[in-house]
């Protein structure tokens, strides 16, 4: 039974015990949420069994965040996707996604499986079409099996683009990027080879009864997110995200966990409508949002551009991250690459939490600056969220055992000058 | 005559017609706005008849950011300083203080502003108290004379910290972090040592008849700008914005052009109050803030989480950022810090007119994703906000005059796919 079927049925499982303990919240406050398809614990029985920790994931709880790894055909391997995966962890990372396309696929997966304390999700497509075989040769029994093997070495969420219909590839005409989801771009390939219906649509039932077996979570796909500011909350968004929100509730129906995947480039304006629109139309069930970017024009930057976003979106709604990279448009990440791309949403994440007054996020910013403001280094350096850089900037071109730093010296600084002040108040 | 002088007599100057031009709207909009106290142009005629060109700064227009340069006490020279100017020119600076309070201040203001394109700012009071003179020791006289001097030299905006008051000393003691201005700091000090009211205060009127002279702006100093999260949006701030909108009203009167500074630290949810209640406390006089920072926990990282606040700012009310770079709190910034604060902000800013629709401003994007979406790399990078960049992440592990990148490589590429299914559609 998944966690869901089990809430329903009134029973408090472990996990959520595990979840309501570190959210500092009751037990049965989990399970409702998880009942109500507002809170999801990706967490397949492979997986538990293995090194997995449950992690919960709704705007109830605290915001999650996620880091992308995995080869591409062109560079990386496994020993260095396992390296950016606990460079990730180690920064703070909440769930892990392998979308490898090149090397050993099905080894490298297995193997940040077993090393992967989180939920880690896949796009099972991309396996299905490994070696080159063409997109329009992929038929209903490859993507069974397929996620049938998956599920069973231990994946705890798939993306699947069940969303995108027929239906929406004239919209994607009028597009200034058109698709830029890999997954959503193959599929409308298949789609329009075959002139048939999307596949994952067709047989969404019996892909429901496959993530029951394990608990596989699903992670509804944005095939037609925006890639660009200019097709942001345009008709074929939005007409997918309406397609999503019935496969959430028939999904849900048949007892699957379910998040919703979302948006891509959004201008800041439009990110409080976008959030609300999806909780509106998808009951209330986790939004998992890739940034969004606010502005296009930042490649090498778009850390910064996607946080402003994702800071935004979860205060508005989205509970679950996905983190992007400054290396994203450009090429495929490095293990500083993915140091960067954490940090950048674990400030988004802390900061909507600090926002919505989600448990007691603030007290880690209080400490600091009581640490900051007693000009206690050690211990301002020590709670930073990266002390190494912050430890190395503050010391560069500091003498040992000084109070001060050299931005204004000792004399000039205001934190010294304003603690002899209130003790003389 | 100030820029204001002449906007309320109907008077169109050469410098409103320089704004409207870059801003691509009617002179008589810029004039009316200035007219009303709600764009600035800080423009010393010293400056002027150097290499100055004007920038206006207001909502009605495009967000403008500033770089603060300057050496302290234990780290930089001029030639470093003029380095840092320049870098932050390079990467879209659209204005410059100069906070030196170490090595010689005047000779570096001197070649700052004489290589300087646009307005150059300082707070005055540093240079009043160097080589070691105790703040105690300030006369009025000291203040009219540094600020005289400094008009003369040009400085086209001074920081004065008028509306720290010595009744807000009091709630000063409730704060975790005390008094973070280096401005708010000294002044308190000399209050409570003098148990006299904030000199700059006292002196107001006549500081206005310098101002008036070369057309300095004011830009209004928050010295009890929060300088964590627990002391955001708290009495003593609150309560020095009420000061500095009398003194706003007060300059204004007198003819003189004025700015306001804002936060500082201030909570996500906390940002769109803190705008609305400046504009309506100070009539709409241009906010001009520091961030603001919506979370205090990362140290090394503070041009991200202020940017992500700035944008916010930006959007609700906020017409002037003043940048932060990655190793506030910890040490100067090197000018590599510097060009990582400036493209923060920059990124900020723009993210910011998009929302707003000011202007053009999305063109941008739109050029950027147009050439992403063919494959037109050269194009692509050549519109990056920081090319070099952006360049070198592309090209680190490619082989030359690949139309691709590492991230999917050829065949997996989205962006590939959807421009051929959108040509078969």
């Amino acid at each position: 039974m998944t966690q869901l079927l089990q809430a329903r049925k009134g029973i408090i499982t472990k996990e959520m015990e595990y979840v309501a303990n570190f959210e500092k919240v009751e037990a049965e406050f989990i399970r409702q949420h998880i009942a109500d398809g507002k809170l999801v614990i990706p967490a397949n029985k492979i997986h538990l069994a293995g090194m997995l920790k449950p992690v919960g994931i709704g705007r109830a709880i605290s915001t999650k965040i996620n880091a992308n790894i995995g080869a591409s055909p062109l560079d990386s391997d496994d020993a260095c996707e396992l390296a950016k995966m606990n460079i990730a962890l180690k920064y703070g990372a909440d769930a892990m996604m392998d979308l490898s396309t090149g090397g050993d696929v099905d080894r490298c997966r297995k193997n940040l499986i077993d090393h992967c304390p989180v939920p880690m999700g896949t796009v099972p497509l991309y396996e299905m079409i490994m070696g080159n075989k063409p997109i329009q040769e992929l038929t209903y029994d490859d993507i069974l099996a397929t996620c049938r093997k998956q599920a069973a070495q231990g994946v705890d969420f798939f993306t699947i683009h069940a969303g995108l219909l027929r239906q929406h590839l004239p919209l994607v005409k009028k597009r200034l990027a058109g698709i830029v989801s890999r997954g959503g771009s193959l599929i409308a390939k298949w789609m329009n080879y075959h002139k048939k219906e999307n596949p994952f649509y067709t047989i969404f039932d019996d892909l429901c009864d496959i993530m029951l077996e394990n608990d596989v979570c699903f992670s509804l796909g944005d095939g037609l997110r925006p890639g660009c500011l200019a097709d942001a909350t345009d008709e074929a968004q939005i007409g997918e995200l309406k397609v999503l929100g019935e496969l959430t509730a028939r999904a849900q129906a048949k007892g699957c966990q379910v998040m919703v995947e979302g948006p891509g480039h959004v201008p800041y304006d439009q990110i409080e409508y976008n959030m609300k629109i999806q909780q509106e139309i998808c009951n209330g069930a986790p939004f998992y949002v890739l940034g969004p970017l606010v502005t296009d024009i930042a490649p090498g930057y778009d850390h910064i551009t996607s946080a402003i976003g994702a800071t935004a979106a979860a205060y508005h709604g989205a509970s679950f991250l996905c983190y992007v990279t400054p290396r994203e448009h450009l090429g495929l990440p490095t293990a500083d690459d993915v140091r960067q791309g954490i940090i950048a949403y674990k400030i988004a994440a802390h900061a909507a939490d600090v926002a919505l007054k989600i448990g007691d996020a603030r007290k880690w910013d209080d400490e600091l600056s009581t640490a900051r403001a007693n000009l206690d280094w050690d211990k301002h350096l020590d709670l930073a969220i990266d002390t190494e850089t912050a430890t190395r900037m503050h010391k560069e071109k500091m003498l040992p055992n000084e109070d001060h730093c050299t931005m204004c010296g000792k004399d000039w600084c205001s934190v010294r000058i304003s603690k002899e002040l209130k003790e003389s108040l």
